[in-house]
């Protein structure tokens, strides 16, 4: 087991200008399992209810991912609602169903205590904390986190940002994190915390990584067309840990390219709804869209 | 003479969250002139009044601009007065007086017409044509716009932009004037137009090239601090095209380049107060921090 991801499995209903699908598999421990297992073999920690349809466990597993930590307990599946206008960068939420997730209480499984690499997805940093310490203490960590933590818990979100070696975070959330309109000053801010790198996602901007000493910026692929944006991040965040863990190396070389393999899974991800697109992916297309990022920003 | 540029020069009084000045040298075509004559000779076409200080044309003529198209007429030079708020993307007009400009009928010295370069800055799209008119037939035209003539005078727009080389427009105008939100289709909608090439300028997030069958993102240069976006589009438009002018070379590995040396040029702009920071900019610099922009895109 090469990366742990603790997060959500959920059921999306998700309107876009270009379609409407209901009920399919999504949550960010899925998106980001889903992009990940391209790269190295990955163990999903999460919660799902009984209606937790058996077709999405199966394919889970036919891509590869350990499901060893997914618990499967009574009660109904997270599910959320929502929906995007034209411009594609913000979700907008009709309705959240947290279910078994309202009591979500992570376990890692021993052998998953053991993994090198660590993605603690957008849950209550609290429970973020939690799961640090059930990993090996010298687990190469990320998180990432959203608005709704950023305004109620921002004591929890600092103390686990204090404990983690990399932050993710959208551009529009570290500047209400850092209050400040620069994202400059907002990565300094967060790098005096303590992290060694801050990667700030921009949507169709691109990607920024923020270092000590050090600055790369990733633009967005120029799609054809955007379907549905759901699960981007998580996809992102997927291809960037994915490619650093089966690297092994965190130099600051490697770490770039993985910010470019996580632009390119975040790339197929928005090309089709849910998990459609990344679902019939090959390592091919992937390796192909990798050099086309060279040649639109080689000069 | 190797670049001609037809727009304005103005007297703007702007405000910022960084500090408030008034009655200072701006316009578009100054602030393409100042960025393009760090690269190659520059001759100004513009209208200014009686009251235009003598200090800017001093300050013009000691930048190697040429001002035999400057025309100094009976009445008031261009003023506009706005500002910005923390989100300096976006300019808020408080008030415009066109004065002397709102009679501006350029007509270029007999050897402007001879330059291989032209900038048509943003002026009524009517005017512009008027001036491709009198430059000679293979000259390699640059046009910008803004809103204001996207929904006064699209026909006429659509007309330059057919007869031009390349196409400025930021990314806000592109979605405006194409009628879609994706800016793929934007620039294959310009492009279908007649254009070689479209270049959208998104601010903060840096620009992109589109060409027929070529894609290039250049970023933003991550700036420490932002006192006055006045002009960076221009001084953008400056540096692309005084690049590419003193390279003499329209190639795409030259137009790639002269698009990084435009987001240096609109890089440096931002820094200061209307013309303050370019004004005192050297050669080195300049260089220094193009391959700065070399490192922070590789990968």
């Amino acid at each position: 087991m090469k990366i742990v991801v603790v997060g959500s499995v959920a059921l999306d209903s998700i309107k876009t200008p270009f379609g409407d699908q209901k009920e399919i598999l999504g949550g960010s421990a899925t998106h980001f399992s889903l992009a990940a297992s391209f790269f190295t073999k990955v163990g999903l920690v999460a919660v799902v209810g009984k209606d937790f349809p058996e077709k999405h466990i199966s394919f889970l597993k036919d891509r590869g991912v350990d499901l060893a930590g997914l618990q499967v307990v009574d009660g109904e599946t997270f599910r959320w609602e929502g929906y995007y206008e034209y411009d594609l960068n913000t979700a907008h939420t009709l309705d959240t169903k947290l279910n078994v997730f309202e009591s979500f209480d992570p376990s890692l499984p021993a052998d998953y205590r053991q993994a090198p690499f660590l993605f603690l997805a957008n849950v209550d940093p609290d429970i973020q904390i939690k799961v640090l310490e059930q990993a090996r203490q010298d687990a190469f960590s990320v998180c990432d986190t959203m608005n709704f933590w950023i305004e109620r818990k921002p004591d929890s979100l600092k103390e686990l940002v204090k404990r983690v070696n990399f932050c993710l975070m959208n551009d529009s959330e570290a500047r209400e994190f850092c209050g400040t309109f620069s994202l400059l000053d907002s990565a300094r801010q967060i790098l005096d915390m303590g992290p060694e790198a801050v990667i700030f996602k921009k949507g169709e901007h691109g990607a920024l990584l923020f270092m000590d000493q050090s600055h790369f910026a990733a633009p967005a692929f120029p799609l054809e067309e955007i379907k549905d944006p759901t699960g981007a991040g998580d996809s992102f965040a997927g291809g960037f840990l994915g490619y650093l863990a089966n690297a092994g190396d965190v130099t600051e070389e490697h770490i770039r390219r993985a910010v470019i393999y996580g632009s390119v899974m975040a790339s197929f991800n928005v090309e089709g709804f849910g998990t459609d697109r990344v679902a019939r992916l090959t390592a091919d297309e992937i390796e192909e869209r990798f050099q086309v990022f060279r040649q639109i920003t080689n000069f």
